[in-house]
């Protein structure tokens, strides 16, 4: 945890603070923290800036916070993924918060396991807790939106061709096609496939819609790896 | 699993092999694998190929193998990684495979917890199933050097400066640095620290022998999202 992320239902006064949840165990486990230390503290979807200890006690701390600092900027990026399978759903729903997402859409694939749509990982609750941990993790207090459309075809037919206008349309395939750009300038949409990847209907229905299909070389990498590959090579 | 890894045990003839391991239940439980099937095969450290299944029985099973394919090229890199967190070791050695590092050499650093090192995940046969498990999702056959050395100072004195010999040097720090370069041709030696990163002396020590210090930018990343993200935006 490099910052501290604070809701609007912490505060008790303009600029003071009570934790009494996970964020109180982890100030008391892992930083030791005493009466007086300062700490790195955001406020969800607002600025970030310093709080100071007031008291720590056995079942709650509180905090006085300044807020001065706007959050860092979001890569204008759009990330449409293949649902993976639920741990690596947890790890991936981090990673994208770190790295600075702007938006999630979680699709259908026909290579995603019926299964995976069924796991509690996927409730509102469960997605912001680990959005949560990668926005403390990266320094950031901005929550990634992020959206779950369970059909393919009506989503790529209906929704995407207001999605991708403006932006620059990308599919990662693995097969013979250019290589992925990198440094791109301005909005992107990406799409990135299951394990065993994309099928080919899916491929040409993104095509249809304007994506160009790329590749990231010989190497099959993971959906977790591949995702922030793709992006460290992008933005 | 994208490629069955082959150790030279395995022939029986030439073009022979018999799997009796983890492969062979991967064969039956996930590709329900019956005789006549083709798979990708790849020998350790050679060639790659395909194998055709001529009998899969509850205990064995017997491929004939044809390795025609060179593996895929190697990353010019030597990755100078503060040893991570077991659980994170185990992650990160199969990034680094799955990515093509060369070489990775695990150093001490001052954040390095001292239990960390104490990890049966160290042990060489621990470090080579997680490489073998990166190779096998890559598609690749060749395992990383992977060294370890536990104590800094020593290190950097006296190996680094005949290590880092016709390579750019680059040491991962978050700060007021230049960001890390794009698309480099020729070799690399990448310095990444610890969670929490490195101390300003061991920046300091690195710098004396000829490191640039670069950046990824305001967000933190975790180690194992860092690594994929540098090798990502260097290659």
């Amino acid at each position: 945890m490099n910052l501290l992320l604070l809701e609007e239902s912490d505060f008790i006064a303009e600029n003071r603070v009570i934790l009494r949840d996970r964020r109180l165990r982890h100030m008391q486990e892992v930083h030791q923290a005493e009466s007086g230390d300062e700490l790195r503290v955001g406020l969800i979807e607002g600025d970030m800036g310093r709080g100071t200890l007031l008291h720590v006690e056995a079942d709650y701390a509180e905090l006085e916070v300044v807020l001065d600092t706007p959050p860092p900027t979001k890569l204008p990026v759009t990330l449409i993924l293949a649902l993976p399978r639920p741990k690596m759903l947890r790890r991936v729903l981090q990673s994208v918060a770190s790295m600075g997402v702007a938006r999630l859409i979680l699709v259908n694939s026909y290579r995603v396991e019926k299964s995976f749509w069924q796991t509690p990982f996927l409730t509102p609750t469960s997605i912001r807790e680990q959005l949560i941990l990668g926005l403390e993790q990266a320094r950031d207090t901005r929550l990634p939106s992020v959206q779950i459309q369970k059909r393919f075809k009506p989503f790529v037919e209906d929704e995407l061709p207001t999605l991708v206008q403006g932006t620059r349309a990308l599919v990662a395939h693995p097969g013979d096609w250019p290589t992925c750009p990198r440094y791109v300038e301005g909005a992107v949409t990406l799409a990135i496939g299951p394990e065993g990847g994309w099928i080919p209907y899916e491929v040409d229905k993104l095509r249809d819609q304007g994506f160009e299909a790329v590749q990231l070389g010989d190497r099959i990498l993971r959906v977790e790896t591949a995702v922030v590959a793709l992006l460290a090579r992008l933005f």
